[in-house]
């Protein structure tokens, strides 16, 4: 599978590696019995050892970051773009000519419709024929897709959880909830914002508070809608309130969906476990449980329970992840495993860190 | 107004002063102009000087605990129940009839139902005539009542925020959003549990963890349905998810109410600053503020912000208020002005502690 | 005593009141029953209401923000600067000239040594004729030079802990503990490194963590040894640890002293307790105790406790404070009481928020 | 090697399997690639599954806790103690007469010194004997005794730490530094004190603050003395001062030392290098660097930086590690793999989760 370490691994480039997303790739992909890291660039730490940025991985991984111009990223089979936004789409093209597959963490290869992508994020696509053929990494809905994809487009932390959540709801033409009127209400850790020096993400200014946040538009809001909107032919209408909590790792993201009269006898707890039962990373709790973030700390898992408060019509799905795990560079992980045929647990069977 | 201080204090008494909201009370009181501190009760603590439990108040507060018994509460002008629910109703006629008044934290005066109480405290109620005649304390709604009151049932922590976001749109019967499909999903810092010894609530259990409880059914919830249904002749409908944030101090609801279709044309920023434009410790922020829990931090000021996203028919409103403050302790500081005709706010114009 | 208001209020000036250390000063001052504030600087926020910025000061602060020019700092009776280091000496002469006191929260009037200054601080001193006159804001230390000087350098919060933990034991020329090996292992909340947009001061970086820092030089050591040396004929060698500890406020500092032989049958515990038995904002907790920094959360006490394990050579001193009230802010308030001939705990009986 | 399972993995038993040293065990076990988890004891839990109390351990651990009587501990190969202390001394003589190893992860066997154990654990010690043949399980010391051990007394988390940071400056006959002078100023997370519902360890009451704790006196006192003592022929004075750190994992010492006037021209940077060159999970950093606890969370490694301010006499030892890892459960498998001739770092190549 690998074009030259005659190891049969799959040779992996990172682009950006010094945010938490990167730092996350290295230390699953030094890690995974089937990758070697060849190349991790950043033009501005170009010759630091990727050890003396994060003192975590001394003894694992012994390579410096390079500049871009230098990384001979084409050399590998898959380069992940842990960036900001608009940097994969700007090289996209030269690697896939190069035969390298692309996994962008970024919002580059998300959104389908450019409209709304230049919208929210502020920046021209440009280059709508590869967003054609992207695919939207979420292996539990578009595993086979994945599989054959040459480009990833990750998806974002808060879609994972609010899709998973309500995919068995709304797939397959069910009516089951009210699809117009869906509402979640959802946390996260402060990591989900990125390694950026924002007064508002300093812990004397984000340490014991709580607040939400993004409530007039969130660019995770159109993602989730234009994502969940694909499973059904009712209209969907999303009510997405996130908020920021004061932990470093971890998302809940807790829906309310509004049980159609026809629907009042499905047994949800069942529809679940079955929609779920044999993906390696959904965990369908116990009815009654009540999933907590660092059950998840670290792990690619995403734990998921219903609800039916008195048996009455309110659904509330509680759904939690590590956001930078099944969030972001797990996930990631998995969409490479899929796309380079490796089984789909491989360097992501890591058991949560609890305490 | 006072027993015999001669000073026009009043004469306070606190049962129950080793818990957080104990500790909170005498904070308050300790520095409140207008009221002397006679006696704190705790059996267990008994001759233990309070300061030296709570170094905190070395300086300040010089009396010790003192057992029930000897601790002449008869003697003071009102008495604050700071203990499990039960203890106030046992206490309570003894104490009314030496003419002290009650103000209780917990809840065995606040719910009218009785059946409805012993459902869910466990205890039977046993005292069903001063049940009638007690005041549900919150001064918002029900001012002139307190003004007036032997007897206060200091309201709970989520239901203040809950009854105060909602407020606006439910009173005088107006027909402004549904309510029966109302949704609150709050989040409350971890001191909203007690001063309790228990496993879920250990730093190393409740710190870098985000988790909804209480799904299936809360205390509050039965609080919050009677007060709302009080409001309005529309069928109270509510789904209440309570969440546990690793801060202290703090809580935060974020309401959902959907707009009648024959209200979509109110103003409804315009609707909250009006109707809580006298109130001292209401504050309505501006349109599209995103209140943090630590803007109110150790203050009685609950802050509101109203959201209408994309201007559709569903509301947020956003609250924010310390659980030990206007949550609890201040609250009932507040409903003791109204009792004894002091200034409103009278020892509780501390301003939140931030960063 | 003041200058126009007719109230005999203090008229405070701040500049530069967007930092934490500024927002502390503005929560004091505002409650302050003998100061009003009459401007606040900052250019770059001219015109935004302060309550805008720190929303915990709505409806307690009403004036706003104004660029250093229009201030009209002049018609102050004193100006408080919370500022970068070097601003404060800049516009000292012309407001001293115009009668106006000054209390400088930064390095500039702290180090008499201009040497020092300039190799740790790495700017110029440009008025030394002023450093003279300046007095070093330690009350327990110079309080009779306080209340007549014109300008006052504000301890550093570190210095602050270190001096009065070992202030018994050095001053008036006494023999106690070897001044030569002084060892002084310090711990600090996240605040005491300002309202910065620094990556290391990030949630995600400080919170669940713990380290040293400045072990190779810290800005804190040359005041600290200068300020002991003035105590004691010995020569003072100190070693000088400081850590970050992830909470927003408090500061512990625990002290190493080695008892000299002739000094074995002292009374530690004594000595510390008359020494400081008059002091309003020091608590020489009782024998055995293990202050807690949050038993001074916004408070400008700071509590001391002296420890000799088993009874032998080594003094262990263990000292609390809030490092932005009597390390910052509330400690400069209390120096400008004394300033004004006011009631030294003017302003500062706030009773510490705990939890 | 293993008893019956015929895949050559070791068959390990965990007695007290419910605490966080436990948990963690079963974290690492679990992943062992050279381990069978056969049996967890409790008691209290008998018969529930173990991720039904840690959610954590979902889909990787699919035992139940059984009651000891039932667990036939006798057919394992190992048994772990992760027990209050005194239980592994009245359970050790059974097991070992059965053939089956021992590692203790309380005191039971880690002091030599009977009515040194009895003072500080105030238990009677009633296996004299089997002490005399316990191996303290610090690898980096006693390698060559644990691999032929049939007890090991897992080291406490602190003597963990200081031992290390100190061994190089007193193995060996070296007169380096005043060994009767040492200081060790040491700060651990919240986990370190276990999984007990306490008041002191609520999030309410830890959270936000810092406080020292046993400076009067500390179980790990006499354990560290006693073990650097066995280094020396110096006599070791120690003054031991830990701290409670607001976070759940991570340890830091602080350690000084006084260096000896014949020691000055030392190089102890190349004199730490060289003597861990070759230890797997112990890491000197580079000079001038300053450990952070994160950089280890849920590791084996243990960091070390030397530092010696401004070329003096003091040396500042810093040292970190996961208390719960090195300082506990990883140190236990650590020896474990050494007692059955197992790669050193089997199970154990973990990288730390950062951020």
């Amino acid at each position: 599978m690998s074009k030259e370490n005659g190891q049969g691994k799959v040779r992996v480039g990172i682009v950006g590696g010094t945010g938490y997303t990167g730092v996350e790739l290295l230390r699953l992909l030094s890690q995974h019995p089937n990758a070697e890291l060849v190349a991790i660039t950043s033009r501005k730490e170009d010759g630091l050892p990727v050890a003396d940025m994060y003192p975590s991985l001394r003894g694992h991984v012994d390579i410096a970051f390079s500049s871009p111009d230098k990384a001979e990223l084409t050399k590998c089979d898959v380069v992940f773009f842990a960036t900001p936004h608009g940097v994969a789409m700007a090289q996209a093209k030269e690697l896939l000519d190069a035969g390298v597959k692309i996994i962008d963490l970024a919002a580059d290869f998300r959104l389908q419709d450019i409209a709304t992508f230049e919208k929210w994020y502020k920046i021209p696509h440009n280059c709508p024929d590869l967003l054609k053929e992207a695919v939207y990494g979420l292996p539990e809905i578009r595993r086979d897709a994945i599989r054959n994809a040459r480009i990833v487009g990750n998806p974002g932390c808060y879609p994972t959880t609010v899709q998973l959540g309500l995919l068995p709801l709304l797939e397959g033409g069910k009516n089951l909830v009210d699809a117009s009127s869906l509402i979640a209400s959802c946390a996260s850790g402060v990591s989900g914002a990125g390694r950026k020096a924002e007064i508002s993400l300093l812990f004397s200014e984000a340490s014991d508070n709580f607040k939400a946040y993004g409530v007039a538009g969130h660019r995770h809001h159109p993602e989730i809608v234009a994502q969940l909107q694909d499973l059904t032919d009712q209209t969907i209408g999303l009510t997405f309130v996130p908020h920021l909590v004061p932990m470093i790792r971890g998302m809940h993201s807790t829906l309310f969906a509004r049980i159609l009269p026809e629907a009042r006898d499905t047994d949800f707890q069942k529809l679940f476990e079955e929609r779920f039962a044999n993906e390696p990373f959904v965990d369908v709790m116990p009815a009654g449980s009540l999933p907590e973030t660092r059950s998840v700390r670290a792990s690619n898992t995403l734990r998921i329970a219903v609800h039916r408060p008195d048996g009455g019509d309110q659904l509330v799905i509680l759904v939690v992840q590590d956001n930078l795990v099944k969030g972001a560079s797990g996930q990631a992980v998995q969409c490479m495993n899929l796309m380079f045929g490796l089984s789909e647990d491989a360097g992501l069977r890591h058991i949560a860190v609890l305490p």
